[in-house]
């Protein structure tokens, strides 16, 4: 049984849900990415010491250890390729930062309307070839979204025979953008994150692509490196996860894959 | 457990799957229906009378019960759009045939490589509107792809304003052309019938158009007609009768919705 305070914030995220019933309006992007950042941005903390970044393939924030370290968390946020921010995610990225004790890096991916596929492909591989100069290793972390950036960006390494990022840990994955899955359907009254079986993002002008880059449902993940999946039992993308885990079982990947009972998308 | 006849035949269904491995040619297709027809045809049993149709807007075989009928079952048989025939399938038709009473219509519809969506939506519709005429009551069945057809030829008659048919069963239906439901990946390796997640049929020039007629996963339900679905649990096809059950029951259509266990597609 769900308590009151968590059926109380259930309904009040469900109402987000409502405003996502129209489809997402270009012009309203950057006024939704300043709510986000105004809501849910926090300063970076004392412990932590922030580097922006702003070469020339891509941005992003640095965030710093005070001891000198061998390891980088590469942070991809979420947003459906349109509505993330780094400041908003800080939190989220500070919490991992504090559990792994490595130095940081949260990307500023392009979205749309500003952008098109590849460009946010391209700026991942840039800041990743970039950290591998810094540092010794790297684990990857992505939600949604950032979660399918985390899976492209190997997937291409592994392409292009580059060294591939030693862990990569993913929250919600999705792996294909068509939004067809039947859990797409099937959890849409309980998942109150996301619209179920909704028109493909903005963002890929071919989402429905036989491409690994655009859906990595398509992905050979042999020689994956391991892979830490979450995701929430009643989110629409929760199919997304089941065939993902089955992908890299397949291909014996070191794959751990955990449902967090009553949880929803990102949640 | 099953038994040493059941695990025999399902090897011999595999070596099937496997001489799918490789890409449909299309000069191999006319050889294909000619086997099939050799291995599966049988005979106009004496209780029913053959009627060749031979229309200008579409083709089949009409069977006559003895006695003159107010229904009409229209089967539409399978075959991933390419490789189906109406003689091969006749003994399924006149099983079906024998337990409802009705005369019966088998569609000889157009495939590929000999054509192209919607060559053969356009012949099911023909034939319904013919058989509208000729009888009072019309139910149609479909198998894979002409389960496919049964729900396209529906959802574009309820388009158009006109008659639906009585009630509507579909075995092993296809919803999408796109194949990544879950069950393609899961069930892949359980059903000796198909490849699970492989390419789109070629029927299709741009199977992954957000059309219901062309993946009935994006139809509206509402008022269908009764509709009753089987699907094998071990079918790759499997994810397609989740969401078709799931996407009538939410459009208040009377489903019922039977899954034959150890099963595999139409099979």
């Amino acid at each position: 049984m769900l308590s009151k305070e968590a059926k109380d914030s259930i309904k009040m995220i469900r109402s987000m849900k409502e405003s996502q019933k129209d489809s997402l309006k270009a012009e309203l992007v950057p006024d939704i990415r300043k709510n986000t950042d105004k809501q849910m941005s926090v300063e970076v903390p004392k412990s932590l010491k922030l580097e922006t970044i702003n070469e020339t393939k891509f941005s992003g924030e640095l965030y710093h250890q005070e001891m000198k370290q061998d390891s980088v968390l590469l942070f991809i946020h979420g947003g459906g390729y349109a509505t993330g921010t780094v400041k908003s995610r800080r939190d989220l990225c500070f919490r991992i930062l504090s559990r792994v004790g490595f130095d940081g890096f949260s990307l500023d991916y392009s979205q749309w309307p500003e952008a098109h596929h590849p460009t946010a492909q391209n700026e991942t591989v840039a800041s990743y070839l970039y950290l591998l100069k810094r540092y010794k290793n790297i684990v990857v972390f992505g939600e949604s979204a950032g979660a399918t950036l985390a899976l492209t960006l190997t997937l291409q390494l592994k392409r292009n025979h580059q060294k591939l990022p030693d862990k990569i840990a993913v929250f919600s994955p999705v792996i294909t953008q068509l939004n067809i899955m039947p859990s797409e359907f099937l959890n849409n009254e309980r998942d109150p994150m996301l619209i179920g079986a909704g028109d493909p993002v903005p963002y890929f002008k071919d989402p429905a692509a036989h491409d690994e880059l655009v859906s990595p449902i398509y992905g050979n993940y042999k020689d994956f490196p391991p892979l830490f999946i979450n995701c929430g039992s009643e989110e629409v993308k929760y199919d997304d996860s089941v065939v993902l885990n089955y992908l890299c079982q397949k291909a014996n990947v070191d794959v751990t894959w955990k449902v967090w009972q009553n949880l929803y998308h990102v949640l």
